[in-house]
Protein backbone atom coordinates (compact mmCIF):
# COMPACT_ATOMS: atom_id res chain seq x y z
CA UNK A 1 0.00 0.00 0.00
CA UNK A 2 0.53 3.53 -0.53
CA UNK A 3 0.85 6.32 1.46
CA UNK A 4 -0.15 8.97 -1.98
CA UNK A 5 -2.44 12.27 -0.89
CA UNK A 6 -5.04 12.66 -3.80
CA UNK A 7 -3.70 15.82 -5.24
CA UNK A 8 0.25 13.90 -5.57
CA UNK A 9 -1.47 10.48 -6.85
CA UNK A 10 -3.40 12.65 -9.72
CA UNK A 11 0.20 14.74 -10.60
CA UNK A 12 1.98 11.07 -11.35
CA UNK A 13 -0.68 9.54 -13.50
CA UNK A 14 -1.23 13.27 -15.36
CA UNK A 15 2.62 13.24 -15.62
CA UNK A 16 2.84 9.11 -16.57
CA UNK A 17 0.07 9.46 -19.26
CA UNK A 18 1.84 12.37 -20.93
CA UNK A 19 5.30 10.49 -21.02
CA UNK A 20 3.18 7.69 -22.22
CA UNK A 21 2.06 10.07 -25.20
CA UNK A 22 5.73 11.28 -25.79
CA UNK A 23 6.93 7.53 -25.87
CA UNK A 24 3.75 6.84 -28.81
CA UNK A 25 5.36 10.00 -30.60
CA UNK A 26 8.92 8.73 -30.65
CA UNK A 27 7.47 5.69 -31.92
CA UNK A 28 5.91 7.29 -34.63
CA UNK A 29 9.12 9.22 -35.36
CA UNK A 30 10.92 5.96 -35.58
CA UNK A 31 8.13 4.58 -38.03
CA UNK A 32 8.16 7.99 -40.59
CA UNK A 33 12.12 7.46 -40.70
CA UNK A 34 12.54 10.71 -38.90
CA UNK A 35 16.58 11.49 -38.16
CA UNK A 36 18.29 9.37 -35.74
CA UNK A 37 19.74 12.16 -33.97
CA UNK A 38 16.12 13.70 -33.67
CA UNK A 39 14.51 10.45 -32.24
CA UNK A 40 17.44 10.05 -29.86
CA UNK A 41 16.53 13.57 -28.59
CA UNK A 42 12.96 12.81 -28.47
CA UNK A 43 13.75 10.19 -26.46
CA UNK A 44 16.12 11.76 -23.59
CA UNK A 45 12.98 14.15 -23.36
CA UNK A 46 11.48 11.47 -22.24
CA UNK A 47 13.78 10.07 -20.08
CA UNK A 48 14.30 13.49 -18.60
CA UNK A 49 10.17 13.20 -17.65
CA UNK A 50 10.42 9.76 -16.31
CA UNK A 51 12.80 11.05 -14.03
CA UNK A 52 10.76 13.99 -12.40
CA UNK A 53 8.30 11.93 -11.80
CA UNK A 54 10.36 9.61 -10.06
CA UNK A 55 11.52 12.40 -8.16
CA UNK A 56 7.99 13.39 -6.85
CA UNK A 57 7.37 9.69 -6.24
CA UNK A 58 10.77 9.61 -3.77
CA UNK A 59 9.94 13.11 -2.19
CA UNK A 60 6.11 11.89 -1.13
CA UNK A 61 7.77 8.34 0.01
CA UNK A 62 10.39 10.27 2.52
CA UNK A 63 7.94 12.50 3.41
CA UNK A 64 5.44 10.08 4.39
CA UNK A 65 6.86 5.86 3.91
CA UNK A 66 10.33 6.55 5.34
CA UNK A 67 9.41 9.27 8.16
CA UNK A 68 7.04 6.80 9.46
CA UNK A 69 9.47 3.73 9.30
CA UNK A 70 12.30 6.31 10.86
CA UNK A 71 9.67 7.21 13.73
CA UNK A 72 8.98 3.37 14.44
CA UNK A 73 12.29 1.73 14.82
CA UNK A 74 12.84 1.08 10.88
CA UNK A 75 15.19 2.95 10.08
CA UNK A 76 17.70 0.67 8.58
CA UNK A 77 15.31 -0.86 6.34
CA UNK A 78 14.03 2.45 5.20
CA UNK A 79 17.40 4.21 4.39
CA UNK A 80 18.29 0.63 2.38
CA UNK A 81 15.62 1.25 0.36
CA UNK A 82 16.18 5.18 -0.56
CA UNK A 83 19.70 4.01 -0.88
CA UNK A 84 18.75 1.19 -2.92
CA UNK A 85 16.80 3.74 -5.31
CA UNK A 86 19.72 5.76 -5.25
CA UNK A 87 22.11 3.36 -6.52
CA UNK A 88 20.02 2.71 -9.29
CA UNK A 89 19.46 6.12 -10.52
CA UNK A 90 22.79 6.22 -12.00
CA UNK B 1 15.77 11.35 -43.38
CA UNK B 2 17.24 8.26 -41.61
CA UNK B 3 19.44 5.46 -42.86
CA UNK B 4 18.13 2.63 -40.50
CA UNK B 5 18.76 -1.52 -41.97
CA UNK B 6 15.55 -2.55 -41.99
CA UNK B 7 16.64 -5.40 -39.49
CA UNK B 8 17.41 -2.13 -36.87
CA UNK B 9 14.38 -0.39 -37.24
CA UNK B 10 12.21 -3.71 -36.70
CA UNK B 11 14.65 -4.02 -33.62
CA UNK B 12 13.97 -0.48 -32.11
CA UNK B 13 10.11 -0.17 -33.15
CA UNK B 14 9.82 -3.78 -31.25
CA UNK B 15 12.07 -2.48 -28.38
CA UNK B 16 9.75 0.89 -28.01
CA UNK B 17 6.54 -1.01 -28.25
CA UNK B 18 7.44 -3.17 -25.04
CA UNK B 19 9.00 -0.10 -23.45
CA UNK B 20 5.48 1.68 -23.76
CA UNK B 21 3.60 -1.03 -22.35
CA UNK B 22 5.95 -1.27 -19.53
CA UNK B 23 5.04 2.02 -18.95
CA UNK B 24 1.37 1.42 -19.07
CA UNK B 25 1.93 -1.02 -16.24
CA UNK B 26 3.50 1.60 -14.09
CA UNK B 27 0.54 3.78 -14.79
CA UNK B 28 -1.65 0.64 -13.40
CA UNK B 29 0.59 -0.04 -10.53
CA UNK B 30 -0.17 3.90 -9.73
CA UNK B 31 -3.59 3.48 -10.46
CA UNK B 32 -3.86 0.45 -8.19
CA UNK B 33 -1.66 2.23 -5.07
CA UNK B 34 1.33 0.01 -5.39
CA UNK B 35 4.18 0.68 -2.82
CA UNK B 36 6.20 3.96 -4.12
CA UNK B 37 9.50 2.41 -4.55
CA UNK B 38 8.24 -0.82 -6.30
CA UNK B 39 6.60 2.06 -8.53
CA UNK B 40 9.87 4.04 -8.60
CA UNK B 41 11.60 0.59 -9.61
CA UNK B 42 9.82 -0.05 -12.48
CA UNK B 43 10.38 3.62 -13.64
CA UNK B 44 13.96 2.69 -13.54
CA UNK B 45 13.68 -0.39 -15.50
CA UNK B 46 11.75 1.88 -18.38
CA UNK B 47 14.83 4.72 -18.40
CA UNK B 48 17.31 1.67 -18.74
CA UNK B 49 15.39 0.17 -22.15
CA UNK B 50 15.02 3.65 -23.09
CA UNK B 51 18.75 4.29 -22.83
CA UNK B 52 19.58 1.03 -24.41
CA UNK B 53 17.32 1.65 -27.51
CA UNK B 54 18.91 4.80 -27.58
CA UNK B 55 22.44 3.24 -27.91
CA UNK B 56 21.43 1.21 -30.72
CA UNK B 57 20.10 4.22 -32.57
CA UNK B 58 23.74 6.11 -31.52
CA UNK B 59 25.55 2.99 -32.90
CA UNK B 60 23.22 3.16 -36.46
CA UNK B 61 23.70 6.16 -36.66
CA UNK B 62 27.42 6.71 -36.04
CA UNK B 63 27.66 3.52 -38.44
CA UNK B 64 25.91 5.16 -41.27
CA UNK B 65 25.00 9.05 -41.22
CA UNK B 66 28.05 9.88 -38.96
CA UNK B 67 30.62 8.18 -41.19
CA UNK B 68 29.50 9.43 -44.21
CA UNK B 69 29.50 12.78 -42.89
CA UNK B 70 33.21 12.69 -42.42
CA UNK B 71 34.14 10.90 -45.28
CA UNK B 72 32.68 13.81 -46.90
CA UNK B 73 33.69 16.75 -45.32
CA UNK B 74 31.37 17.41 -42.91
CA UNK B 75 33.08 15.95 -40.08
CA UNK B 76 32.42 19.11 -37.88
CA UNK B 77 28.93 19.14 -37.70
CA UNK B 78 28.84 15.25 -37.53
CA UNK B 79 30.72 15.78 -34.32
CA UNK B 80 28.94 18.12 -32.77
CA UNK B 81 25.62 16.07 -33.16
CA UNK B 82 27.00 13.17 -31.52
CA UNK B 83 28.61 15.38 -28.55
CA UNK B 84 25.11 17.01 -27.87
CA UNK B 85 23.87 13.29 -27.48
CA UNK B 86 26.24 12.74 -24.91
CA UNK B 87 26.33 16.18 -23.63
CA UNK B 88 22.63 15.25 -22.87
CA UNK B 89 22.92 11.44 -21.77
CA UNK B 90 24.19 12.35 -18.47
CA UNK C 1 28.87 19.61 12.19
CA UNK C 2 28.53 16.11 11.01
CA UNK C 3 27.52 12.92 12.64
CA UNK C 4 30.16 10.66 11.35
CA UNK C 5 30.88 7.28 13.25
CA UNK C 6 34.80 6.67 13.47
CA UNK C 7 35.17 3.76 11.25
CA UNK C 8 33.10 5.33 8.52
CA UNK C 9 35.07 8.42 8.82
CA UNK C 10 38.03 6.67 7.95
CA UNK C 11 36.41 4.82 5.43
CA UNK C 12 35.35 7.84 3.60
CA UNK C 13 38.70 9.42 3.77
CA UNK C 14 40.95 6.24 3.15
CA UNK C 15 38.55 6.20 -0.35
CA UNK C 16 39.09 9.76 -1.58
CA UNK C 17 42.87 9.55 -1.25
CA UNK C 18 42.85 6.40 -3.10
CA UNK C 19 40.24 8.50 -5.67
CA UNK C 20 43.12 11.48 -5.26
CA UNK C 21 45.63 8.66 -6.44
CA UNK C 22 43.67 7.73 -9.39
CA UNK C 23 43.23 10.98 -10.49
CA UNK C 24 47.19 11.90 -10.51
CA UNK C 25 47.43 8.58 -12.77
CA UNK C 26 44.85 10.29 -15.29
CA UNK C 27 47.27 13.56 -15.30
CA UNK C 28 50.17 10.94 -15.89
CA UNK C 29 48.27 9.36 -18.92
CA UNK C 30 47.54 12.44 -20.39
CA UNK C 31 50.93 13.77 -19.90
CA UNK C 32 52.63 10.57 -21.41
CA UNK C 33 50.09 11.17 -24.33
CA UNK C 34 48.67 7.96 -23.87
CA UNK C 35 45.59 7.09 -25.97
CA UNK C 36 42.02 9.18 -25.54
CA UNK C 37 39.76 6.23 -24.69
CA UNK C 38 41.77 4.19 -22.54
CA UNK C 39 41.88 7.85 -20.69
CA UNK C 40 38.40 8.49 -20.62
CA UNK C 41 37.66 5.17 -19.49
CA UNK C 42 40.39 5.69 -16.21
CA UNK C 43 38.10 8.68 -15.42
CA UNK C 44 34.92 6.76 -15.74
CA UNK C 45 36.88 4.59 -13.11
CA UNK C 46 37.39 7.84 -10.90
CA UNK C 47 33.71 9.13 -11.43
CA UNK C 48 32.09 5.79 -10.10
CA UNK C 49 34.23 5.78 -6.81
CA UNK C 50 33.30 9.11 -6.46
CA UNK C 51 29.81 8.34 -6.47
CA UNK C 52 30.37 4.84 -4.16
CA UNK C 53 31.72 7.26 -1.84
CA UNK C 54 28.88 9.62 -2.04
CA UNK C 55 26.49 6.59 -1.74
CA UNK C 56 28.32 5.90 1.97
CA UNK C 57 28.14 9.86 2.97
CA UNK C 58 24.57 9.63 2.40
CA UNK C 59 24.05 6.73 4.10
CA UNK C 60 25.35 7.34 6.66
CA UNK C 61 23.72 11.10 6.71
CA UNK C 62 19.87 9.41 6.19
CA UNK C 63 20.81 7.36 9.56
CA UNK C 64 22.41 10.17 11.83
CA UNK C 65 20.92 13.44 10.77
CA UNK C 66 18.19 12.82 8.73
CA UNK C 67 16.76 10.53 10.95
CA UNK C 68 17.19 12.76 13.90
CA UNK C 69 15.09 15.94 11.76
CA UNK C 70 12.49 13.45 10.64
CA UNK C 71 12.23 12.82 14.88
CA UNK C 72 12.40 16.77 15.59
CA UNK C 73 9.86 18.29 13.65
CA UNK C 74 12.28 18.83 11.10
CA UNK C 75 11.00 16.33 8.36
CA UNK C 76 10.34 18.87 5.16
CA UNK C 77 14.02 20.96 5.40
CA UNK C 78 15.37 17.05 5.87
CA UNK C 79 13.51 15.88 2.98
CA UNK C 80 14.34 18.86 0.89
CA UNK C 81 18.22 18.30 1.37
CA UNK C 82 18.36 14.63 0.42
CA UNK C 83 16.25 15.05 -2.87
CA UNK C 84 18.02 18.28 -4.07
CA UNK C 85 21.19 15.54 -3.57
CA UNK C 86 19.03 12.80 -5.87
CA UNK C 87 18.21 15.97 -8.34
CA UNK C 88 21.92 16.67 -8.58
CA UNK C 89 23.23 13.09 -9.26
CA UNK C 90 21.68 12.54 -12.91
CA UNK D 1 49.67 7.45 -28.98
CA UNK D 2 47.26 10.14 -29.32
CA UNK D 3 46.70 12.88 -31.28
CA UNK D 4 45.92 16.18 -28.71
CA UNK D 5 46.42 19.48 -30.53
CA UNK D 6 48.96 21.14 -27.93
CA UNK D 7 46.53 23.73 -26.68
CA UNK D 8 43.91 20.74 -26.51
CA UNK D 9 46.49 18.70 -24.85
CA UNK D 10 47.18 21.70 -21.90
CA UNK D 11 43.22 22.45 -21.12
CA UNK D 12 42.60 19.05 -20.13
CA UNK D 13 46.16 19.15 -17.91
CA UNK D 14 44.55 22.19 -16.32
CA UNK D 15 41.15 20.88 -15.86
CA UNK D 16 42.27 17.72 -14.37
CA UNK D 17 44.59 19.62 -11.85
CA UNK D 18 41.79 21.91 -10.98
CA UNK D 19 39.89 19.43 -10.52
CA UNK D 20 42.40 17.31 -8.19
CA UNK D 21 42.71 20.28 -6.38
CA UNK D 22 39.22 20.25 -5.66
CA UNK D 23 38.84 16.81 -4.30
CA UNK D 24 41.83 17.62 -2.14
CA UNK D 25 39.59 20.09 -0.90
CA UNK D 26 36.54 17.81 -0.03
CA UNK D 27 39.35 15.67 1.50
CA UNK D 28 39.34 18.51 3.88
CA UNK D 29 36.07 19.01 4.59
CA UNK D 30 35.79 15.57 5.80
CA UNK D 31 38.71 15.48 8.19
CA UNK D 32 37.43 19.26 8.76
CA UNK D 33 34.12 17.26 10.15
CA UNK D 34 32.15 19.31 8.14
CA UNK D 35 28.26 18.76 7.14
CA UNK D 36 27.66 15.39 4.96
CA UNK D 37 25.77 17.15 2.73
CA UNK D 38 27.92 20.38 1.80
CA UNK D 39 30.71 17.17 0.75
CA UNK D 40 28.42 15.65 -1.07
CA UNK D 41 27.63 18.76 -3.19
CA UNK D 42 31.38 19.00 -3.65
CA UNK D 43 31.95 15.70 -4.95
CA UNK D 44 29.67 16.17 -7.17
CA UNK D 45 31.15 19.24 -8.12
CA UNK D 46 34.09 17.31 -9.01
CA UNK D 47 32.29 14.45 -10.83
CA UNK D 48 30.76 17.06 -13.03
CA UNK D 49 34.12 19.32 -13.82
CA UNK D 50 35.43 15.28 -14.75
CA UNK D 51 32.66 14.55 -17.02
CA UNK D 52 33.49 17.85 -18.75
CA UNK D 53 37.16 16.79 -19.09
CA UNK D 54 35.45 13.72 -20.80
CA UNK D 55 33.47 16.04 -23.16
CA UNK D 56 36.39 17.03 -24.36
CA UNK D 57 38.39 14.03 -25.30
CA UNK D 58 35.99 12.49 -26.51
CA UNK D 59 35.24 15.57 -29.17
CA UNK D 60 38.96 15.62 -29.53
CA UNK D 61 39.13 11.85 -30.24
CA UNK D 62 36.06 12.16 -32.44
CA UNK D 63 37.27 14.74 -34.86
CA UNK D 64 40.77 12.67 -34.85
CA UNK D 65 41.01 9.36 -33.99
CA UNK D 66 37.61 8.22 -34.85
CA UNK D 67 37.46 10.47 -38.38
CA UNK D 68 40.74 8.85 -39.00
CA UNK D 69 39.44 5.31 -38.28
CA UNK D 70 36.31 5.79 -40.61
CA UNK D 71 38.43 6.78 -42.95
CA UNK D 72 40.84 4.07 -43.42
CA UNK D 73 38.36 1.36 -43.35
CA UNK D 74 38.26 0.51 -39.84
CA UNK D 75 34.71 2.10 -38.68
CA UNK D 76 33.26 -0.82 -36.93
CA UNK D 77 36.29 -0.76 -34.15
CA UNK D 78 35.77 2.72 -34.12
CA UNK D 79 32.15 2.92 -33.76
CA UNK D 80 32.62 -0.12 -30.83
CA UNK D 81 34.71 2.47 -28.60
CA UNK D 82 32.87 5.23 -28.53
CA UNK D 83 29.87 2.88 -27.95
CA UNK D 84 32.23 1.51 -25.23
CA UNK D 85 32.47 4.65 -23.36
CA UNK D 86 28.52 5.86 -24.20
CA UNK D 87 27.69 2.72 -22.13
CA UNK D 88 29.90 3.22 -19.30
CA UNK D 89 28.85 7.13 -19.04
CA UNK D 90 25.30 6.23 -17.77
Amino acid sequence: MAYRPKDTQERILQRLKITKGQLGKVIKMVEDDDYCIDVIHQMQAVESAIRETEGVLLENHLKTCTADAIRNGRKEEAVAEVMNVFQKSR
